[in-house]
């Protein structure tokens, strides 16, 4: 008989996690391997609310297995490493996002783009190289092999720092890869969320001149006196986005419901690129014409591979990127994802670990 | 009263016209203007039918006007040159494409892009700078200006090389674009017709691994044995697919049916590149997700600039690449646009305009 989840392993951990497809969380003690030689042990002290986590707690994409803990935007300070890490000491500031492992054989990881290894191992839901399950951020205490922790600068406050990890690079790492990310360039940012928000920052900060695309009329103030955007589309309007025909360099799109792509593609100037970091559930509709006549493309991303995240976290350091965040203690989690669910956020959850998760214990 | 098109320019000319939307062929007298400082007159000796000049035809773009003279796969000798010509003399092998102006102002046009040139002046079927309307090759003589007519080398045939005009270069500028021209590289080409054809023989010139993707088994041998094709694809053999999975560079996709995308994007390795270069006239079906996963592209391309033609057709000249053509003599086109509508050619027809089309006067 395999051992029960709090026994399997030496070091005792404590979270919430997802028993079922229902999604709700509620407390669970579980375990975690004894730090190994080329791992970081980290007392975990925030961890965001990913839109993603809401779908793999109700198994919308299929792949889920219970108890899970979910969080892939983890922050903490470390607490023990192995005899052969030489990145990280004891105190220091550090952080996991999306994944923990990869085949780190591949083209991909030897480009450092584990994250597009076809073995690719997700911070949880997924299965480690010793055949336990992962387990995410939502938990007291995480390890992580040192090639999947990154440092956080000095400057970064923890809380709103840690979306970084997953927002963050899903967004910069397409600003750069496509191009984007070079002063003089017109960026769009379709939708004003979680990764939207992060996209303005980063697309800001590169210098390149950014426009918001968004449904929502009343956003308009706050793209531009908060977050900085150089001006602002509601995509409904007709008028506006015909204004607009063929000015962008790029659009980062970061919608996952269904919505139309003809206006986006007509946005873009010729060679432009269309990146879809959102991920619809259904196919899209995409007219080829307007790809043809202007040799433009749509384009994916996801995440990024471990030396760019650490490249990204470094930048946000140096031009104080943050997350808009709302810390909630942890036993509203649940009440968070209702809201999550319902777009209720500005922008990002992000949950108080240190200090509320022992209370519920 | 404006003059008739017999009585508008000085130089007489003879060609095939349509005269409304059933798009049926016959003799027409126009005229065009006299060779200006600029221009190159010549002898038309054959023009290429491309499947885009049966959908201009029958006006199903929706923006044609009669009476219309098709075709931009023009060849012949030139007969007469403007006193500001350099690069062409009276008795030189040259050809135009699919376009003949655009604004020379431009980004595209600083580039050499004429071709994404928003006042791109296509060969037949558009409006000249001088409001007069352009009139393409089923004609006895062309006037064009001297950007855009490219030299033709001394060894490539006249007839099998007019369809490099458009169909060359709609294949060769994608693969140089999208980094699919690099030895080692390994492309896929969907739909072997006028395009496909001479999208292998381009890219196995380029010293890549060529992989043709058809719905039709019988071209198989075809595809390898004839077009030299390293391997061979049933679309709908799914066993066959699943086994290719994962394992292309790019493709260049010339099927302007609609088709389903998502298992060409599942040909492609990581950042590999859809690249569509024909046009379904609906939109297709675009699943965003496996683009995500990968960081693929779904992109377009559109024939390309009059420096990149003739950097095309010297490669061309180089390693002999022509395309398969049926040369047809002019009284037979509206049987060819038969055939054509139902793919029955190998690959591309040719009218053989100078020995063919003064009979039909």
């Amino acid at each position: 008989m395999s051992k029960s989840p709090e026994e399997e392993f030496p070091q005792k951990a404590f979270g919430w996690a997802a028993r079922d497809t229902s999604g709700h969380l509620s407390p669970f003690k579980f375990s975690r391997r004894a730090t190994g030689e080329d791992d970081v042990t980290f007392k975990v002290m925030y961890c965001g609310i990913c839109h993603s986590d809401l779908h793999s707690l109700k198994n919308e994409w299929g792949f889920s297995t219970y108890p899970m803990v979910p969080g892939h935007e983890i922050v903490g300070i470390v607490t023990e490493v192995g005899q052969k890490v030489s990145k990280f000491k004891v105190g220091d500031k550090v952080g996991v996002g999306c994944m923990v492992g990869a085949c780190h054989s591949c083209d991909n990881c030897s480009n450092d783009l584990e994250n597009y290894c076809p073995k690719m191992i997700l911070t949880y839901n997924a299965t480690y190289y010793d055949g336990s399950k992962t387990q995410g951020g939502y938990s007291d205490v995480m390890v992580a092999a040192e090639r999947y922790v990154v440092k956080i600068p000095d400057n970064l406050p923890l809380d709103a720092g840690a979306p970084l990890l997953c927002a963050g690079i899903t967004v910069y790492s397409p600003l750069k890869y496509y191009g984007l990310s070079e002063p003089g360039k017109h960026v769009g940012v379709v939708g004003l969320g979680g990764l939207g928000h992060v996209a303005v920052k980063f697309a800001k900060a590169f210098g390149v001149k950014v426009t918001v695309i968004s449904t929502s009329p009343a956003k308009e103030k706050e793209a531009i006196e908060h977050l900085g955007a150089d001006s602002f589309l509601v995509s409904r309007n007709q008028e506006q986005m015909q204004a607009a025909m063929s000015t962008m360099d790029g659009i980062i799109d970061t919608v996952s419901a269904l919505h139309p792509l003809l206006p986006l593609i007509g946005l873009l100037k010729p060679h432009g690129k269309l990146v879809m970091v959102g991920a619809p559930d259904k196919p899209m509709e995409l007219p080829i014409f307007p790809l043809l006549m202007g040799r433009k493309m749509v384009a994916g991303s996801a995440i990024g591979g471990m030396k760019e995240t650490q490249e990204m976290i470094d930048f946000a350091g140096k031009h104080n990127i943050t997350a808009d965040v709302e810390v909630i203690p942890m036993d509203y989690v649940n009440t968070a994802m209702e809201r999550l669910a319902k777009a209720d956020v500005r922008y990002r959850f992000v949950i108080d670990i240190a200090n509320t998760l022992p209370k519920t214990a």
